[in-house]
């Protein structure tokens, strides 16, 4: 494979700048390009938080996602377009390899962890030497922002997206196990729904943007009202603690 | 709480020095006692994955759990054990805190993420200012040195410890759904069986020490035995890829 470029898959942390490790740091800054996924009109959340580490006049590269709502990941027509999307990412990323130019792919928490990288890894990596550098996840943000621990000894540790069924919400939490709740944004008000009927409520807590400058967190019980930005997440705490 | 000292939860994320996020080196380096768990009469793996970041001559705090073997955390006897050690490591750090020292305790991977940590933090949180730098986990360094999309979309994450009992692995394997298995060690014989119970087996991979020097991966069908150390992990994937 020599000649070819190498395709770095870079994980940036939950937000504070601080929490990037030294290798995604050191990565960033001998890449030729750096590639960041945004959705089309807005800024990179990825890129706003290396801004500050990234080589001045380095070649950027964005990967803009055609559609701007959430839809169901089942939805054929979301389907189509998003493999569409990550198609032509890929060719794109695929150029600049074929040049021999290393390009990191910055990834908002871990790469490989709910990360749209994944996308490119899997249609490139047998094409192409990567790497990936795992990074701090958005949920360990949140539950040490928190100071909540969320795991220890026997338990069991769920992460399941809010996108989740009301009823299948239901069922999970009533394993009375530590639960950790992705992508809230609209479906706060199904989850509030789901821990009250599952007699949990009062276990969880709302972090938005954990580790961020604007980082707000609450008891969900104290939270008045369902508005919730999509990066927000809920943790559900476990057993009462003990050593 | 003025002239008490600051308790910090330093995650050192899973083996490599360069995972260390650049929060946790800054406040290993600026803390006035740097505190690590072992196993008495063994060196500490945190201290060896960030030695060379150590502040020469700054004070170390070893705290050494009084448990050499691995029992069941439901076990009187461990559980008693364990609470008095915890007891008085929490009494130890508390007189370098009432001397106004800031402690900077040291947790593989993420300190509130099975991390012995969070037992100094509850114990100690109302009493002194506390903060908990979270770090990359072992589980996503073992997934990113596989280069391994663990993730996406609506799955759900399951994160169970390799203890459970056989039936019970059997039953979590049969979701179909990804898993994280822990706590490897004596437990990879079982976790096997009940991977080929629940027809899942050529899903599993099988790492060891993710992201160290002698790091070690195969899939699981193909490592033709079941020894391994405690920090061993399997990664069952999900569902087949698709964007």
């Amino acid at each position: 494979m020599s000649g070819l470029g190498r395709l770095i898959g870079v994980g940036v942390g939950p937000g504070d700048p601080d929490l990037l490790t030294l290798k995604a740091v050191r990565a960033m800054q001998s890449a030729d390009v750096v590639a960041h996924f945004a959705k089309a009109g807005n800024a990179s959340n990825a890129r706003a938080i290396v801004r500050q580490f990234l080589r001045p006049g380095v070649a950027e590269l964005p990967l803009l996602y055609p559609i701007t709502t959430e839809r169901p990941a089942g939805d054929p027509e979301y389907r189509s377009a998003i493999q569409g999307f990550f198609d032509a990412a890929a060719t794109t990323v695929a150029a600049h390899l074929d040049a021999g130019r290393t390009v990191a792919v910055l990834s908002e928490g871990d790469p490989l962890f709910f990360g749209s990288y994944m996308h490119l890894h899997v249609r490139l990596m047998k094409h192409y030497p990567t790497d990936v550098i795992p990074g701090v996840t958005a949920m360990s943000g949140c539950w040490s922002a928190a100071g909540l621990p969320i795991a220890q000894g026997d338990d069991v540790l769920t992460v399941l997206p809010g996108t989740l069924g009301e009823e299948e919400l239901v069922r999970r939490f009533q394993r009375n196990e530590p639960t950790v709740v992705m992508k809230i944004g609209r479906n706060l008000s199904k989850v509030r729904r789901a821990l009250i009927a599952a007699n949990r409520l009062h276990s969880a807590t709302y972090v938005e943007r954990g580790t961020m400058n604007d980082e707000r967190m609450m008891s969900l019980v104290d939270k008045p009202d369902d508005a919730a930005p999509y990066f927000a997440i809920v943790l559900v705490a476990g057993r009462a603690w003990h050593p």
